[in-house]
């Protein structure tokens, strides 16, 4: 309690917490979640192979007086109050916890809580961290859009023109955002082929994933009052990993002229951890240069991308029932979207509509330029023309029930220890008849 | 309390509070809404120029035992609670507060809470009226499809091959629906215009309203389960009547390929009156055809549509200032709609996406054949071509700053009272500097 405070992002720190010093979540990380050990739903900070109840240190007035409030801040079973509360709690809070799980720092064991507190990460449920209010989808990576109007729009120019000059975006539904590892029924739909005069209703045949990453939003100004872009992240509580899932042929027949609705609104994945914006901070990077420059109000100055490396798996059903490894299918980086989060909040405001705690902005599907590194199955195999081969001999154009879909995502570099979101999970189930 | 129960919707009912045999609230009507006298908010019932105090009724035991738990419906600021209790309640609770107010009855006076009870509407402020999960606007008026199509997309065919065989719709902003009376500040935007380049940032140039009306609902029945078109009442809570504002420049520039954004999302305004669908029963009539017939999933028993008359009242700063009565610029009616709610329903949950009590689901603009009753400035004034002219001699062509935009609904036929939404008004402030 003497000592100056250090800055958490130091590469140096450690914490006294055993397994924190390498995986995910090391004393650089300290991402939010919502637990559940058999009892009530609390807020915790994921250390190692831990997760901190939040509640209880507040309880135990470990917080103050550096938090202001803080046992309001976990009270409720959901990390909106947190997010709700702006950017100097959260680094208050973040620079607190820093502090008390440094190496050499006693006061949970002295408070006599350090056992009741740390919970192992293996025995307790994950829950959705917050109650999603608005949830919007943009379509900021350049390779993906262009990947997908060749494929959908084939002979036409593939960028459609507004593109390079606003970050593309749309509203999705918030009520079905799901933690990761919930199951994922197939939806059924309308389909309707080129080839034919009608639609028909059934399950979906080209059911996806969409590699993206997501941000949480604080609370905003207030109706009417844009977001400048040089304080956007002011508002940016933290980042997740999410898992877009996409019925393409109900997309298709649906879209025009308002936009995906049904084809995206079954499911959307998110990682359990909110990584503050504080914690990837290190790993900000140039981003893509802007051609032509974006109008002012959007103008940002760089480093404005993450260095966030990202991979997709997939495991059959026989894979997973056989103990099989799941196989990478594609390895992608946040670095690559051409619009960034502050863009994309600037923009998202510039109309004067508010933003509220919890609020989720997904990235849009992040491909790269290699194919190795395409963020669905709709460029991986390009709409089933060229299928997957998996381990056991299957191949894929799109997912079938039972597979298992597995996200990462994670910072790393050489100075540093390395920084994860954990991962995103879900698993197709056959739909009920169509 | 002995003699039997009656029928909340028999049209000879009347009640003993005065003022309530004429206008838009009788005794067959029992709208919910959330109301403020100074203190804190409650949620009430419209009943003639008065609002009751469902709290205080609550708190009386006025609702034991045919309504089960009542105080707990009314203990948070918001009708969510309410809508979140399900058919069983929400008929339990209507025919009880149909007694309670029914003439003859003098149980409010003997509970000696009458006076405390029902409030002047004229003193109270009205607020939203739930806290709104998701926002999905659909566009299920044929006719205005049509025209839109025909503004557009002149030259090619108005109506997409999809519009006949689901209610096309889109998720919107909920964080910004806000409640009758909200001011609308003019959003700015990128704009961009054929004849240039480049878009630039600034202002809308062509504000407009949309008039719609909405269903809130229920809580569904859980994620991955559709609910069936048969059952799609037992999910809506009430209707409400919606303007959903929305600047077409910004929309047209934006909008391809993944629907309006920000064209829609600075403001959504609606009726502070929730009409529950029992309300509306009398008023149920036959549906426009719909040729091709539906797939079975949307195929609904008639009579499907409901018969709500609408209207549009149009005052500019100085018709407001001089005491000028509005202008009425548009009368429709909600039965033209080609898409019922339960068809928007069984379709919106047909993939499996759940609904969660307090969601909104809006009908798209309204407009019949007639050109007087087209629900939209573009549509009247056919994108500024036609302007209309103000009775103070000014002309539109989309709205100015000052205007002041008055929508009503109500259904009314010669064998029952009238029954009414009350109104939508909104009036558009200047923006900030683009």
């Amino acid at each position: 309690m003497n000592h100056p405070p250090r800055d958490p992002n130091d590469p140096v720190l450690r914490s006294w917490v055993p397994s924190s010093a390498s995986g995910d979540f090391p004393i650089q990380n300290l991402p939010y979640g919502l637990f559940r050990e058999g009892g009530p739903a609390h807020p915790g900070v994921a250390i190692g192979d831990f997760v901190l109840d939040l509640r209880a240190l507040a309880a135990a007035g470990l917080f103050a007086p550096s938090v202001a409030n803080a046992p309001a801040l976990f009270a409720e079973p959901s990390l909106n109050a947190l997010a709700a509360s702006g950017r100097a709690t959260w680094r208050a809070l973040r620079a607190r916890l820093s502090e008390l799980l440094a190496e050499g720092n006693r006061e949970l064991l002295e408070a006599g809580i350090a056992e009741r507190a740390l919970v192992r990460r293996d025995a307790v449920e994950m829950l959705l961290p917050l109650a999603i209010g608005d949830y919007v989808d943009f379509y900021s990576s350049l390779e993906h859009a262009t990947n997908l109007g060749k494929i959908l729009r084939p002979g036409s120019e593939p960028l459609l023109p507004n593109w390079r000059h606003l970050p593309v975006g749309y509203h999705g539904r918030s009520g079905t955002v799901v933690v990761s590892g919930t199951p994922v029924v197939r939806p059924a739909g309308q389909r309707k082929s080129p080839d034919v005069a009608a639609p028909d209703f059934g399950p979906s045949r080209m059911l996806d994933f969409e590699l993206e990453m997501g941000f949480v939003t604080g609370n905003g100004p207030g109706l009417g009052v844009p977001i400048a872009i040089e304080h956007a992240s002011d508002f940016i509580f933290g980042a997740v990993l999410v898992n877009d899932w996409s019925a393409r042929d109900i997309q298709a027949w649906e879209y025009q002229p308002l936009g995906p609705f049904l084809g995206k609104s079954f499911a959307t994945s998110i990682s359990p951890w909110i990584v503050s914006l504080e914690a990837l901070e290190p790993y900000r990077v140039r981003g893509p240069a802007q051609e032509p420059e974006p109008l002012e109000y959007l103008r940002e100055r760089e480093p404005r991308s993450l260095d966030v490396a990202l991979e997709v798996n997939l495991a059959s059903d026989g894979m997973v029932r056989s103990g099989a490894p799941p196989q990478r299918i594609s390895r992608g980086n946040m670095r690559s979207l051409y619009w960034s989060m502050a863009q994309q909040l600037a923009h998202l405001t510039s109309n004067g509509a508010t933003i509220r705690a919890g609020d989720l902005c997904a990235s849009g599907t992040i491909s790269g330029s290699d194919p190795s590194s395409y963020g669905s199955m709709i460029e991986l195999t390009w709409r089933g023309a060229q299928p997957l081969t998996l381990s056991d001999g299957s191949t894929r154009g799109f997912l079938e029930d039972g597979d298992r879909v597995t996200m990462r995502a994670f910072c790393e570099n050489d100075a540093r220890p390395r920084i994860g979101f954990g991962e995103v999970s879900g698993t197709v189930l056959a739909g009920g008849t169509g």
